[in-house]
């Protein structure tokens, strides 16, 4: 029996409250020239009040050393071994603009680009065209239609779109045509096993009229493909936990994938504080809330440490609207560490803390990642944090008699 | 998917270098009367400034409350799961004097003995006779032959050889003939599985031979055997990390171990400054060094703490020529515990520090078990080194989108 279908089998439904605070990317390192992370320099009064009150710890999302992407950071978090449960970046990105997507569809990321004559690519974004540009490319390379499949294409934000190929004996093992250089030519597609020549084949005849439609269309008269990746079906919150699962997240991605677990997703503003308006307006009608902070990761991915900790100081200052509501648990952490040093996501354990009436505190008063490397918790996964939410709002039975 | 096999798919060449310095044995427990370890009684400022600047914890070789032989121990820090990948203590003899194992090969250590006339062990090292005596004994045996096989005797040092047979379907569960004590009987060999049934009458059929062969030979009148163990090619480090390692050891046992994963084994003196004269002369032609430090074990093994304590301090007047190098990554620790109060290996989770500008520092500035147990690092398993010092390296992708 795995973790997840032990818990499965002690989870009982109760009335209690949980609340995941995700900073994505918080984990820093410390800042050149300063000694200090960002979240170490960052005014945090009531962080700390949260970690001098609960319990604190280091989370692995993967295993010490592995930098994971955002999907199976977040997979890790909400319980999920995040090899076995692997996805595909295609899917995430046809989760994120609400795609039905269904078990066998092949999904993939596509990036509008400008190639020369020779078909060299010049410019892998397509100048970044707008929205509603991608929406009408979108449209017209939806009607392209290839024998034995059905194809979607649907715009999702600047010269980013999707594409899922649905029909029978789908192999998803397929390279990205994306050469991530400019000068240089898409890559030839190939077949990394035997259903997945079928794919190949398929998208090799997509592409063929695709750059046919896109001709007329400079700069983004052609595509890159990114992330083949097969959809399945993975045991939702209700299922696994019991729990009825709502996610406030800004960002397409993070919604798609809060959806494919079962959670519901609720139409938030886009500012930070858009985020508490919607927890607290909807605070009764669930009984675990995933709330995403995107901008902690995207300053850290851009290098910028001060907008980082400015982004940290806006997230504690609303940590009383969470407390305020009286969850039985608050959780917060991040899915992985993006210190601004690196400019991009790291392998570097995470700081973590749970408060809850039924936490064992500890002698950790701050919310740093050197802090709580003394903390209770010591250094867990990551997918031992949702065992963890459960059992301190009493969600969890006795194992054995 | 192992933890081998990801880390494999995750790891990318590049040049900067990794120094893995390893102290055998470094883990204590307190120096009877003294209140403290061998490693907290030392003066160690060069360590402590590494602990301070990098990050700390503690390393279980296999798992808690286990105590390693120096194979596993070993595979453990290479990454490699020991429990899966065990090596008998036959292969890592032949390994240690180049002897050229192939698959299927059976190693058996040779402890040359005395026995009287009715066949008891007086002297279960022969008086440890020379080297010179131990080569031309071997020498003889070596010309012994049985049929359906080859058997390869070769010296090693003193009292001490290995033997290999080589030929199809051997087993290798079979019992040391070694009794442990003077005054017994070798045992009679037995086998533990089928295949070995045919290792045993090849074995009973060379030892009649050797009999015959040693009975002029006093004091080395006998042989005793050990540590059957069959050889399997391990995956090296160039396939499963894209590094170019080189071992600087001075025990045969070691640079054994080192060759099987692959590594170069570069020539070294025997006084400890020559190991960082090769570290030196060779910094340029390799990513990654294991450098071995042999005498912190055997001080603990003969129970001499004050020893113990000086080769530790002898190694730490050695660490500003490893920094004055400018690897990207140094990671100090050892293989196991051998306490000198329990004059043997011991089951204490390591002292480990990782050095690297990537590092985030703890609260640690002391190199030391008990400073350790409150690092960045937490309480890891052994395996989980090499991943880590691929990260800091930047050697690793991300893992999933």
């Amino acid at each position: 029996m795995d973790q997840l279908e032990l818990i499965q089998e002690l989870a009982r439904e109760n009335s209690a409250r949980i609340v995941f605070l995700i900073m994505d990317g918080l984990g820093g390192i410390p800042v050149t020239g300063q000694g200090k992370t960002e979240l170490e320099l960052a005014l945090r009064p009531n962080l700390d009040r949260l970690a001098r009150e609960g319990v604190t710890g280091l989370l692995d999302p993967i295993a010490p050393g592995i930098t994971p992407g955002s999907g199976p950071a977040h997979l890790a978090l909400f319980g999920y071994d995040p090899v076995r449960y692997n996805i595909g970046r295609g899917v995430l990105e046809a989760l994120g603009i609400d795609f039905p997507l269904e078990p066998g569809d092949v999904a993939i990321r596509i990036n509008f680009c400008t190639v020369d004559q020779s078909g060299v690519v010049t410019d892998r974004r397509a100048g970044r065209i707008s929205s509603d540009q991608c929406q009408a490319l979108a449209e017209e390379l939806d009607r392209i239609q290839v024998p034995g499949v059905k194809i979607f294409v649907r715009a999702v934000k600047e010269h980013r779109a999707a594409m899922v190929i649905r029909g029978p004996g789908l192999g998803s093992a397929l390279n990205d045509t994306d050469p991530q250089l400019e000068g240089k030519k898409p890559h030839p597609l190939a077949a990394g096993d035997d259903p997945s020549k079928k794919t190949v084949e398929i998208t090799n005849r997509f592409l063929e009229q695709a750059g046919r439609v896109l001709a007329k269309h400079h700069p983004a008269n052609m595509l890159l493909l990114r992330g083949f990746a097969a959809f399945h079906r993975y045991p939702s919150f209700a299922e696994l936990y019991k729990l009825k699962a709502a996610a406030i997240a800004q960002y397409p991605m993070y919604k798609g994938l809060a959806r494919m677990l079962g959670m519901e997703i609720l139409p938030v503003g886009d500012k930070l504080p858009n985020l508490m308006d919607v927890l607290e307006a909807q605070f009764k009608n669930f009984t675990f809330f995933y709330v995403h902070v995107k901008k902690t990761d995207s300053s850290g991915e851009d290098g910028d440490w001060a907008r980082k900790l400015e982004v940290i100081e806006a997230v504690d200052e609303l940590i009383p609207r969470v407390v305020a509501l009286q969850p039985e648990v608050i959780v917060v952490t991040g899915d992985h560490s993006t210190p601004a040093a690196l400019k991009g996501h790291s392998w570097h354990p995470l700081p973590v803390l749970i408060w809850s009436r039924t936490a064992r505190p500890d002698e950790v008063s701050e919310f740093t990642e050197r802090a709580c490397a003394r903390g209770g918790l010591g250094r867990l996964p990551s997918t031992s944090l949702m065992p963890l939410a459960l059992a301190h709002a009493l969600k969890l039975e006795k194992f054995g008699a």
